[in-house]
Protein backbone atom coordinates (compact mmCIF):
# COMPACT_ATOMS: atom_id res chain seq x y z
CA UNK A 1 0.00 0.00 0.00
CA UNK A 2 2.93 2.36 -0.38
CA UNK A 3 1.06 4.31 -3.70
CA UNK A 4 -2.25 4.87 -0.99
CA UNK A 5 0.30 6.10 1.77
CA UNK A 6 1.57 8.38 -0.96
CA UNK A 7 -1.74 10.10 -1.58
CA UNK A 8 -2.45 9.84 2.24
CA UNK A 9 0.86 12.14 2.73
CA UNK A 10 -0.30 14.52 0.06
CA UNK A 11 -3.55 14.60 1.31
CA UNK A 12 -2.79 15.98 4.90
CA UNK A 13 0.18 18.00 3.57
CA UNK A 14 -2.25 20.44 2.12
CA UNK A 15 -4.52 20.63 5.02
CA UNK A 16 -1.77 23.29 5.11
CA UNK A 17 -3.36 25.38 2.24
CA UNK A 18 -6.28 26.29 5.31
CA UNK A 19 -3.74 28.33 6.87
CA UNK A 20 -2.52 30.54 3.93
CA UNK A 21 -4.03 34.00 4.65
CA UNK A 22 -5.61 36.00 1.24
CA UNK A 23 -5.40 39.98 1.49
CA UNK A 24 -9.77 40.10 1.19
CA UNK A 25 -11.77 39.52 4.05
CA UNK A 26 -14.56 37.29 3.89
CA UNK A 27 -17.92 39.14 2.53
CA UNK A 28 -19.22 39.72 5.74
CA UNK A 29 -15.88 41.26 6.66
CA UNK A 30 -15.28 39.69 9.96
CA UNK A 31 -11.69 38.33 8.87
CA UNK A 32 -9.30 37.70 6.41
CA UNK A 33 -10.02 34.32 3.81
CA UNK A 34 -7.40 31.39 3.70
CA UNK A 35 -6.63 29.90 0.17
CA UNK A 36 -8.72 26.54 0.95
CA UNK A 37 -11.84 28.71 1.48
CA UNK A 38 -11.16 30.86 -1.88
CA UNK A 39 -10.58 27.65 -4.26
CA UNK A 40 -14.09 26.08 -3.02
CA UNK A 41 -15.36 29.37 -3.90
CA UNK A 42 -13.86 29.16 -7.25
CA UNK A 43 -14.63 25.73 -7.53
CA UNK A 44 -18.87 26.79 -6.79
CA UNK A 45 -18.29 29.79 -9.14
CA UNK A 46 -16.98 27.44 -11.65
CA UNK A 47 -20.06 25.15 -11.67
CA UNK A 48 -22.09 27.89 -11.44
CA UNK A 49 -21.14 30.60 -13.93
CA UNK A 50 -19.41 28.79 -16.87
CA UNK A 51 -22.33 29.38 -19.14
CA UNK A 52 -20.43 32.83 -19.59
CA UNK A 53 -17.47 31.49 -20.59
CA UNK A 54 -16.25 33.14 -23.74
CA UNK A 55 -15.54 29.91 -25.57
CA UNK A 56 -17.09 26.66 -24.39
CA UNK A 57 -14.90 24.85 -21.73
CA UNK A 58 -14.89 21.79 -20.03
CA UNK A 59 -15.75 22.53 -16.22
CA UNK A 60 -14.29 19.38 -14.47
CA UNK A 61 -11.62 21.03 -16.06
CA UNK A 62 -11.89 24.05 -14.75
CA UNK A 63 -13.28 22.85 -11.22
CA UNK A 64 -9.98 20.83 -10.86
CA UNK A 65 -7.75 23.73 -12.02
CA UNK A 66 -9.39 26.02 -9.31
CA UNK A 67 -9.19 23.29 -6.68
CA UNK A 68 -5.62 23.24 -7.19
CA UNK A 69 -4.09 26.39 -8.18
CA UNK A 70 -3.21 27.90 -4.82
CA UNK A 71 -1.95 24.86 -2.88
CA UNK A 72 1.97 25.88 -4.56
CA UNK A 73 1.19 28.91 -1.40
CA UNK A 74 1.78 26.49 0.96
CA UNK A 75 5.40 26.89 0.19
CA UNK A 76 5.24 30.18 -1.69
CA UNK A 77 2.80 32.49 0.34
CA UNK A 78 0.24 35.02 -0.86
CA UNK A 79 1.27 37.61 -2.76
CA UNK A 80 -1.58 40.41 -4.07
CA UNK A 81 -1.96 40.84 -7.47
CA UNK A 82 -1.30 44.27 -7.14
CA UNK A 83 2.16 43.69 -5.98
CA UNK A 84 3.80 43.12 -9.46
CA UNK A 85 7.64 43.12 -8.14
CA UNK A 86 7.09 40.59 -5.15
CA UNK A 87 4.63 38.31 -7.99
CA UNK A 88 7.58 37.81 -9.95
CA UNK A 89 9.71 36.37 -7.39
CA UNK A 90 7.01 34.15 -5.93
CA UNK A 91 7.13 32.36 -9.43
CA UNK A 92 10.11 30.78 -9.25
CA UNK A 93 9.35 29.48 -5.46
CA UNK A 94 6.04 28.67 -6.90
CA UNK A 95 7.94 26.37 -9.45
CA UNK A 96 9.81 24.76 -6.83
CA UNK A 97 6.52 24.32 -4.77
CA UNK A 98 4.95 22.52 -7.50
CA UNK A 99 8.06 20.18 -7.08
CA UNK A 100 7.91 19.03 -3.89
CA UNK A 101 4.23 19.37 -2.97
CA UNK A 102 3.05 17.63 -6.40
CA UNK A 103 5.72 15.26 -5.95
CA UNK A 104 4.33 13.77 -2.53
CA UNK A 105 1.57 12.03 -4.97
CA UNK A 106 2.51 8.33 -7.05
CA UNK A 107 4.48 9.71 -10.35
CA UNK A 108 0.84 9.60 -13.01
CA UNK A 109 -0.94 11.95 -9.85
CA UNK A 110 2.27 14.12 -9.71
CA UNK A 111 2.24 14.44 -13.77
CA UNK A 112 -1.57 15.15 -13.85
CA UNK A 113 -1.66 18.01 -11.03
CA UNK A 114 1.45 19.89 -12.55
CA UNK A 115 0.69 19.65 -15.60
CA UNK A 116 -3.20 21.11 -14.77
CA UNK A 117 -1.28 23.89 -12.21
CA UNK A 118 0.62 24.70 -15.62
CA UNK A 119 -2.40 24.97 -17.89
CA UNK A 120 -3.76 27.08 -14.86
CA UNK A 121 -0.46 29.46 -14.67
CA UNK A 122 -0.04 30.10 -18.59
CA UNK A 123 -3.37 31.09 -19.28
CA UNK A 124 -3.83 29.99 -22.48
CA UNK A 125 -6.38 27.61 -23.14
CA UNK A 126 -9.92 28.24 -22.75
CA UNK A 127 -10.38 26.28 -19.16
CA UNK A 128 -7.43 28.19 -17.60
CA UNK A 129 -8.74 31.95 -19.28
CA UNK A 130 -12.08 31.39 -17.84
CA UNK A 131 -10.67 29.89 -14.22
CA UNK A 132 -8.40 32.90 -14.19
CA UNK A 133 -11.49 35.22 -14.92
CA UNK A 134 -13.37 33.43 -11.96
CA UNK A 135 -10.09 33.81 -9.50
CA UNK A 136 -10.48 37.47 -10.19
CA UNK A 137 -13.95 37.77 -9.80
CA UNK A 138 -14.35 36.18 -6.07
CA UNK A 139 -11.56 39.39 -4.70
CA UNK A 140 -13.39 41.69 -6.58
CA UNK A 141 -16.39 40.64 -5.05
CA UNK A 142 -14.94 40.77 -1.91
CA UNK A 143 -13.73 44.23 -2.30
CA UNK A 144 -17.16 45.62 -3.30
CA UNK A 145 -18.79 44.24 -0.09
CA UNK A 146 -16.32 45.41 2.23
CA UNK A 147 -15.57 48.47 1.45
CA UNK A 148 -12.79 48.21 -0.59
CA UNK A 149 -10.72 46.78 2.07
CA UNK A 150 -7.81 45.32 0.11
CA UNK A 151 -7.43 48.10 -1.72
CA UNK A 152 -7.66 50.71 0.46
CA UNK A 153 -5.26 49.22 2.48
CA UNK A 154 -3.07 48.61 -0.56
CA UNK A 155 -3.04 51.93 -2.04
CA UNK A 156 -4.65 49.89 -5.30
CA UNK A 157 -4.98 52.56 -8.25
CA UNK A 158 -8.36 52.74 -10.60
CA UNK A 159 -5.60 51.90 -13.26
CA UNK A 160 -4.15 49.57 -12.10
CA UNK A 161 -7.45 47.43 -10.98
CA UNK A 162 -7.66 47.72 -15.22
CA UNK A 163 -4.67 46.90 -15.56
CA UNK A 164 -3.92 44.18 -13.38
CA UNK A 165 -7.78 42.52 -14.37
CA UNK A 166 -7.97 43.29 -18.02
CA UNK A 167 -7.34 39.29 -18.93
CA UNK A 168 -10.87 38.85 -17.03
CA UNK A 169 -11.62 39.69 -20.45
CA UNK A 170 -10.28 36.80 -22.21
CA UNK A 171 -12.48 34.50 -19.82
CA UNK A 172 -15.14 36.04 -20.18
CA UNK A 173 -17.19 39.19 -21.43
CA UNK A 174 -19.92 38.91 -19.43
CA UNK A 175 -17.95 39.01 -16.22
CA UNK A 176 -15.51 41.68 -17.46
CA UNK A 177 -18.74 43.76 -17.81
CA UNK A 178 -19.45 43.35 -14.46
CA UNK A 179 -16.49 43.86 -12.60
CA UNK A 180 -16.33 47.07 -14.33
CA UNK A 181 -18.97 48.28 -12.92
CA UNK A 182 -17.60 47.58 -9.83
CA UNK A 183 -14.45 49.79 -10.44
CA UNK A 184 -16.30 52.67 -11.72
CA UNK A 185 -17.97 52.18 -8.20
CA UNK A 186 -14.91 52.20 -6.36
CA UNK A 187 -13.54 55.33 -7.64
CA UNK A 188 -16.95 57.49 -7.61
CA UNK A 189 -16.14 56.61 -3.81
CA UNK A 190 -13.24 57.62 -3.77
CA UNK A 191 -11.93 53.81 -2.80
CA UNK A 192 -8.93 54.18 -4.96
CA UNK A 193 -6.84 56.53 -6.68
CA UNK A 194 -7.52 57.96 -9.84
CA UNK A 195 -3.45 59.21 -10.05
CA UNK B 1 -29.35 40.15 -16.40
CA UNK B 2 -31.73 38.78 -14.21
CA UNK B 3 -30.12 35.21 -14.45
CA UNK B 4 -26.76 36.45 -13.42
CA UNK B 5 -27.65 38.33 -10.60
CA UNK B 6 -29.51 35.13 -9.41
CA UNK B 7 -26.56 33.35 -9.34
CA UNK B 8 -24.00 36.30 -7.93
CA UNK B 9 -26.59 36.73 -4.96
CA UNK B 10 -26.69 32.77 -4.35
CA UNK B 11 -22.29 33.33 -4.62
CA UNK B 12 -22.38 35.54 -2.16
CA UNK B 13 -25.33 33.76 -0.04
CA UNK B 14 -22.92 30.72 0.31
CA UNK B 15 -19.91 32.13 1.94
CA UNK B 16 -21.80 32.27 5.29
CA UNK B 17 -20.66 28.31 4.90
CA UNK B 18 -17.02 29.71 5.78
CA UNK B 19 -18.65 30.86 9.24
CA UNK B 20 -20.02 26.91 10.00
CA UNK B 21 -17.69 25.20 12.39
CA UNK B 22 -17.48 21.62 12.61
CA UNK B 23 -16.82 19.54 15.77
CA UNK B 24 -13.29 18.55 14.21
CA UNK B 25 -9.34 20.72 14.10
CA UNK B 26 -7.32 20.96 11.70
CA UNK B 27 -4.35 18.32 11.36
CA UNK B 28 -2.25 20.79 13.27
CA UNK B 29 -4.65 20.81 15.89
CA UNK B 30 -4.69 24.67 16.17
CA UNK B 31 -8.02 25.26 15.37
CA UNK B 32 -11.49 23.78 14.14
CA UNK B 33 -12.19 23.08 10.60
CA UNK B 34 -15.06 25.10 8.86
CA UNK B 35 -17.52 23.78 6.29
CA UNK B 36 -15.98 25.81 3.13
CA UNK B 37 -12.56 24.23 3.96
CA UNK B 38 -13.87 20.43 4.33
CA UNK B 39 -15.83 20.71 1.11
CA UNK B 40 -12.67 21.41 -0.30
CA UNK B 41 -10.69 19.03 1.37
CA UNK B 42 -13.25 16.30 0.19
CA UNK B 43 -12.82 17.30 -3.26
CA UNK B 44 -9.21 16.69 -3.38
CA UNK B 45 -9.43 13.14 -1.99
CA UNK B 46 -12.14 13.01 -4.70
CA UNK B 47 -9.27 13.48 -7.22
CA UNK B 48 -6.81 11.69 -5.60
CA UNK B 49 -8.36 8.32 -4.15
CA UNK B 50 -11.46 7.64 -6.17
CA UNK B 51 -9.70 4.52 -7.70
CA UNK B 52 -10.66 3.19 -4.70
CA UNK B 53 -14.05 3.29 -4.69
CA UNK B 54 -15.54 -0.42 -4.74
CA UNK B 55 -17.54 0.31 -8.13
CA UNK B 56 -16.40 2.47 -11.19
CA UNK B 57 -17.43 6.25 -10.38
CA UNK B 58 -17.87 9.43 -12.16
CA UNK B 59 -15.02 11.18 -10.50
CA UNK B 60 -16.51 14.67 -11.42
CA UNK B 61 -19.67 14.07 -9.97
CA UNK B 62 -18.48 13.09 -6.91
CA UNK B 63 -16.24 15.96 -6.43
CA UNK B 64 -19.69 18.45 -7.61
CA UNK B 65 -21.39 16.31 -4.86
CA UNK B 66 -18.91 16.59 -2.31
CA UNK B 67 -18.54 20.33 -2.63
CA UNK B 68 -22.14 21.22 -2.21
CA UNK B 69 -23.06 18.69 0.21
CA UNK B 70 -22.81 20.91 3.16
CA UNK B 71 -24.13 24.14 2.00
CA UNK B 72 -27.32 22.97 3.93
CA UNK B 73 -25.74 23.56 7.12
CA UNK B 74 -25.56 27.33 6.69
CA UNK B 75 -28.74 27.32 8.03
CA UNK B 76 -28.94 23.74 9.48
CA UNK B 77 -25.73 23.88 11.37
CA UNK B 78 -23.13 21.42 11.86
CA UNK B 79 -24.44 17.99 14.16
CA UNK B 80 -21.86 15.41 15.04
CA UNK B 81 -22.62 12.05 13.19
CA UNK B 82 -22.62 10.41 16.62
CA UNK B 83 -24.92 12.61 18.08
CA UNK B 84 -27.72 10.06 16.00
CA UNK B 85 -31.15 12.12 18.13
CA UNK B 86 -29.87 15.53 16.78
CA UNK B 87 -29.10 14.50 13.28
CA UNK B 88 -32.38 13.07 12.77
CA UNK B 89 -33.73 16.69 13.60
CA UNK B 90 -31.16 18.42 11.62
CA UNK B 91 -32.99 16.37 8.20
CA UNK B 92 -36.05 18.45 7.80
CA UNK B 93 -34.18 21.91 8.80
CA UNK B 94 -31.72 20.68 5.88
CA UNK B 95 -34.25 19.99 3.78
CA UNK B 96 -36.35 23.52 4.13
CA UNK B 97 -32.64 25.00 3.96
CA UNK B 98 -31.50 23.15 0.20
CA UNK B 99 -35.03 24.61 -1.05
CA UNK B 100 -34.08 27.96 0.20
CA UNK B 101 -30.15 28.18 -0.63
CA UNK B 102 -30.63 26.57 -3.78
CA UNK B 103 -33.46 28.50 -4.90
CA UNK B 104 -31.65 31.50 -5.01
CA UNK B 105 -30.33 30.25 -8.16
CA UNK B 106 -32.23 30.40 -11.68
CA UNK B 107 -34.50 27.53 -11.54
CA UNK B 108 -32.36 24.93 -14.23
CA UNK B 109 -29.48 25.19 -11.63
CA UNK B 110 -31.56 24.86 -8.73
CA UNK B 111 -32.73 21.42 -10.04
CA UNK B 112 -29.20 20.06 -11.14
CA UNK B 113 -27.92 21.42 -7.29
CA UNK B 114 -31.20 19.80 -5.15
CA UNK B 115 -30.84 16.80 -7.09
CA UNK B 116 -26.97 16.37 -6.51
CA UNK B 117 -27.78 17.31 -3.00
CA UNK B 118 -30.27 14.68 -2.68
CA UNK B 119 -28.24 11.93 -4.75
CA UNK B 120 -25.19 12.54 -1.60
CA UNK B 121 -28.00 12.51 1.32
CA UNK B 122 -29.69 9.03 -0.11
CA UNK B 123 -26.45 7.35 -0.78
CA UNK B 124 -27.28 4.96 -3.17
CA UNK B 125 -25.39 5.31 -6.25
CA UNK B 126 -21.57 4.44 -6.29
CA UNK B 127 -20.62 8.30 -6.31
CA UNK B 128 -22.76 8.78 -3.36
CA UNK B 129 -21.12 5.96 -1.42
CA UNK B 130 -17.85 6.83 -2.17
CA UNK B 131 -18.33 10.40 -1.28
CA UNK B 132 -19.85 9.23 2.03
CA UNK B 133 -16.67 7.40 2.57
CA UNK B 134 -14.36 10.13 2.49
CA UNK B 135 -16.48 12.53 3.95
CA UNK B 136 -15.96 10.23 6.74
CA UNK B 137 -11.71 9.42 6.26
CA UNK B 138 -11.11 13.24 6.64
CA UNK B 139 -12.60 13.37 10.03
CA UNK B 140 -11.42 10.20 11.23
CA UNK B 141 -7.39 11.44 10.08
CA UNK B 142 -8.49 14.67 11.90
CA UNK B 143 -9.07 12.56 14.73
CA UNK B 144 -6.33 10.63 14.17
CA UNK B 145 -4.06 13.87 13.95
CA UNK B 146 -5.49 15.55 16.91
CA UNK B 147 -5.21 12.89 19.82
CA UNK B 148 -8.55 12.16 19.31
CA UNK B 149 -10.26 15.66 20.02
CA UNK B 150 -14.07 15.17 18.85
CA UNK B 151 -14.12 11.84 19.62
CA UNK B 152 -12.62 12.54 23.50
CA UNK B 153 -14.66 15.40 24.00
CA UNK B 154 -18.01 14.01 22.69
CA UNK B 155 -17.24 10.84 24.21
CA UNK B 156 -17.20 8.71 21.44
CA UNK B 157 -17.34 4.69 21.78
CA UNK B 158 -15.37 2.36 19.85
CA UNK B 159 -18.64 0.26 18.84
CA UNK B 160 -20.28 4.18 18.02
CA UNK B 161 -17.16 4.92 15.81
CA UNK B 162 -17.79 1.29 13.73
CA UNK B 163 -21.54 1.75 13.76
CA UNK B 164 -21.67 5.01 12.15
CA UNK B 165 -18.93 4.58 10.00
CA UNK B 166 -19.71 1.09 8.61
CA UNK B 167 -20.50 2.58 5.09
CA UNK B 168 -17.47 3.59 4.57
CA UNK B 169 -17.03 0.03 3.07
CA UNK B 170 -19.94 0.51 0.53
CA UNK B 171 -18.52 3.38 -0.93
CA UNK B 172 -14.46 1.51 -0.11
CA UNK B 173 -13.40 -1.59 1.02
CA UNK B 174 -9.69 0.11 1.32
CA UNK B 175 -10.73 3.09 2.78
CA UNK B 176 -12.43 0.69 5.17
CA UNK B 177 -9.29 -1.01 6.13
CA UNK B 178 -7.47 2.05 6.40
CA UNK B 179 -9.81 3.47 8.79
CA UNK B 180 -10.56 0.45 10.99
CA UNK B 181 -6.86 0.62 11.91
CA UNK B 182 -7.02 4.24 13.34
CA UNK B 183 -10.31 3.18 15.11
CA UNK B 184 -8.43 -0.15 16.78
CA UNK B 185 -5.16 2.64 17.72
CA UNK B 186 -7.84 4.88 19.33
CA UNK B 187 -9.05 2.05 20.97
CA UNK B 188 -5.53 0.51 22.09
CA UNK B 189 -4.98 4.09 23.60
CA UNK B 190 -7.64 4.40 25.67
CA UNK B 191 -8.90 7.64 23.93
CA UNK B 192 -12.09 5.97 23.05
CA UNK B 193 -14.71 3.84 25.65
CA UNK B 194 -14.95 0.15 25.13
CA UNK B 195 -18.50 -0.21 26.73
Amino acid sequence: MERFKQQIEFLVEIDKLKHVFRKTKLFNGSRYENDAEHAWHLALMAMVLSEYANEKVDVIKVIKMVLIHDIVEIDAGDVIVYDQQNRALAQAKERAAAQRIFGLLPADQKEEFIALWREFEERETPEAKFAAAIDRLEPILQNHLTDYHAWRTHDVSYAMLLDNNRHVQEGSEVIWQAVQQIFVAAKEKGAVRTN
